[in-house]
């Protein structure tokens, strides 16, 4: 990341905002606003959130140089003495986030920022920007690797990726949700995640013929011999060829940590069973059938179906573009205000009530079950909430409300999804490694049901809301419909 | 753009490659590799060229840093002797290019390199990054604008895009293919393109009432006062609102330099042609309809049929990711070796016809109506071929071969798209600014027939190859055929 140059990646219109803040004198005014997002994408059940290291490097090192300055003030319409304030300006607030990698429900805060307006007013963008591009691609990985089941997925996409940050972030992201490793050179040292790759046709095509191009590849790399197989014919060409090279290995008594086929056009399914007979007949039942080409989550899934005999998956421009869905519709929404003394509700009444925001200054409580260690239900609650958790437990849903029911102390546990990140604008957050937020989203994955994880159709997670949260909500929205009958 | 960090930024294989390569005594072994695509996006009936000024900049500053050889020393795969030739590795071939912002299509090599093997491989991946990116962003802007007609359309999807590169360099490329404007401030710097915006729902909600906002708002920004007028009821609170302010400013004897309202949800049309009999029965005829709300060229087009008062459009999301197709599928293949006298044809064979590649040394010649200036083909030719505008010119379908049609002399004119950007290494192309790009694209744009623009099932294009090229293939195919009968 490039964190001293982002400050000014924000929308314009944040900025004349808060230079309004700035002229009514409540720039410091402490405000309270949730991340959050609506609809899981590609019909998913849940989504993965990615993208806080990048988000804390980002406000870490906001700050208005001299020539962002005298950028702003060409523009002829902010006023010196906001450009003045704009020169000593730092993030000075607190944010709270769920660790990266945790599985998350539409609704809930996953992020909360509580700070004075004219700082929570400039970072909204940004902080969408980067925890909405990973929280996708996470999402989309874990679903490719959840059809790829315990085979492995390589993230392959960077020439299609959508800019570099998204070839690097996107291969990021697509670590913590499930891939193996990543093609991308520089996004593996960035994140300290293993790179992989072999050869391309054109070094097939670069020598005469396909077995001399094997040949070589396999004296370079003998411990590591994975050769492409579809440049001319993959079963009359290229797997015959693959198997005299691994046969030679075998005369100078090479022994490969890893060797194999990678498939790139043609039937997958086909082909990698009739290579996989070849394979094992010559004698190399430990040869890996690896392919890629076009694949996504459905294709993999189809693949295995037919018995495919395909054990390593390379996966590129359907992951690193989330193709089908290639936004995660994250919104920032302003929950509170803090007037000296307590946080006062806010929230935003729309015709459309899934816009209806949750008011309040929040927090997610996660209630597993004590024997499956499944996630039962998440319960959004006001921040000074407790569980008691030696006491029955009441859930209902906040929109038909009938449907509730009632858990017993100790068949549930619970725990707190948010977590201090910064306070009083230091980071408080000891960042974990890119590895360690993939092991912790792993095992976060493990408790959802399998039921939850299907890719179509899949069941839903219930978000509900507290008891005390519900009744603030419903005042409000009858409180606002008697002061603005619409 | 951040170049010199860049250099890592491909695929693990092209290293591995590079390597063998080096190991062969061939990494300076001239070759041209060409840059091509082979579908439209959106079932478009041609593409926008775009990126070309990042991949220059990238190219520029390729440098393998300490840092970098000791990461690659670290992978227990490259031998001294190569990393000790990666430590002064640079580019010193050349690169020819269509200028940014050239309409362009299917099958035409829009870049091509010629250079040693090991630079035109290393490059692949950052250049198909590049130019897929932005090539795919100015596409769909070109659309969405084509859509909005003579209206403005601007870029308003940092939020949603795949990362803070797609956000800024998402941005110049949707101003290339027709946007007036950004939201986006650091994209606006760094390309010197405006930057747009007012103010958003927070701004009302954070005031006791609608009115007070917008007075605020008029009172900051008189002379550019575009009120959003959804956040509580448009038609009954809103719009009546922004004229009470409008109203007020006109008292005040001050005449903004634009002044309207922004529409954000609900019915586009039907909103819109309420607020504007509202607008003009106040005395506002000049008052500016802008909306926003999950816009893209299908709904605009719909909106203007459904005679929707808009004239300014805020595109976000499906614009910055191209939603429904977020990927451009530009590839990099070998076309020729060049023996120390002359370049040797290669071209990729494939069971899938369309995957056959065009061999040889290439340039492309485009092929104008004299009378209208629109295009009338492409001509894909060897690169020492001539057209002589004297004489007649006979085109043929490369496919459909008896399809053909003869130009006379007089009646057409050529043009040779690719120019020089790199002669041994060298930069020896003037990068115009992004605004001069944008006017060129827009020429460009104009040398299409309406037909050609058509949202859907649009009239193609032809490229066609010339004579010499088109039996070169043909007989490489023949002499593959019967060298590898499959």
């Amino acid at each position: 990341m490039h964190g001293p140059d982002l400050t000014l990646l924000t929308d314009f219109y944040q900025l004349t905002m808060m230079q309004g803040y700035y002229d009514l004198n409540s720039e410091d005014q402490i405000v309270v606003f949730d991340l959050f997002y609506r609809i899981n994408p590609h019909g998913s059940s849940f989504a993965i959130a990615a993208g806080l290291e990048q988000a804390i490097q980002y406000i870490d090192n906001i700050k208005f140089t001299k020539e962002d300055i005298t950028y702003l003030r060409k523009q002829n319409i902010f006023k010196d003495d906001f450009l003045e304030y704009l020169k000593t300006f730092k993030f000075t607030g607190d944010i709270y986030s769920v660790p990266e990698g945790t599985v998350i429900f539409p609704g809930e805060p996953i992020l909360k920022v509580v700070a004075p307006l004219c700082e929570a007013q400039l970072i909204e963008t940004a902080l969408l920007n980067i925890i909405n591009h990973q929280s996708l691609i996470a999402t989309k990985a874990a679903r490719v690797k959840w059809a790829a089941e315990d085979d492995i997925v390589l993230e392959f996409g960077l020439r299609r990726a959508q800019g570099p940050d998204a070839g690097n972030l996107g291969a990021r992201a697509a670590v913590i949700g499930g891939c193996g490793a990543t093609s991308n050179v520089l996004a593996a040292k960035m994140f300290d995640i293993p790179a992989k790759g072999t050869h391309a046709h054109s070094w097939v095509m670069s020598f005469p013929d396909e077995l001399t191009s094997f040949r070589k590849y396999a004296e370079l790399y003998p411990m590591n011999c994975l050769l492409l197989v579809d440049t001319y014919d993959t079963l009359k060409s290229g797997v015959p060829n693959a198997i005299k090279v691994f046969n030679e290995l075998k005369e100078k008594g090479i022994k490969p940590d890893f060797y194999g086929v990678r498939l790139d056009s043609g039937d997958l399914s086909y082909l990698s069973k009739k290579a996989r007979i070849m394979l094992d007949e010559a004698g190399f039942e430990d040869a890996v059938i690896s392919a890629s080409s076009d694949l996504d989550e459905y294709l993999i899934r189809d693949l295995k179906l037919q018995g495919a005999k395909i054990t390593l998956w390379g996966v590129g421009t359907n992951l690193i573009t989330s193709k089908g869905n290639p936004s995660f519709g994250g919104v920032y929404k302003l929950s509170a205000k803090y007037n000296g003394e307590k946080f006062i509700p806010k929230m935003k009444i729309s015709e459309n009530p899934e816009k209806i925001t949750n008011p309040g200054n929040k927090k997610i409580i996660r209630i597993y079950n004590k024997r499956s260690n499944k996630i039962k239900a998440d319960l959004i609650t006001l921040n000074h909430e407790q569980v008691d958790e030696t006491k029955p437990l009441v859930l209902f849903d906040p929109k038909d409300t009938w449907k509730h029911s009632t858990l017993q102390p100790g068949t549930y546990y619970t725990r707190e999804l948010l977590v201090p990140i910064f306070i009083n604008g230091k980071c408080v957050y000891d960042i974990p490694t890119t590895f360690k937020v993939k092991e912790y989203c792993d095992k976060e994955l493990s408790t959802l049901w399998p039921e939850s994880r299907r890719l179509i159709n899949p069941q839903n997670v219930f978000v509900d809301l507290s008891q005390e949260l519900y009744d603030l909500k419903q005042s409000m929205i009858k409180q606002y419909k008697i002061k603005q009958p619409i």
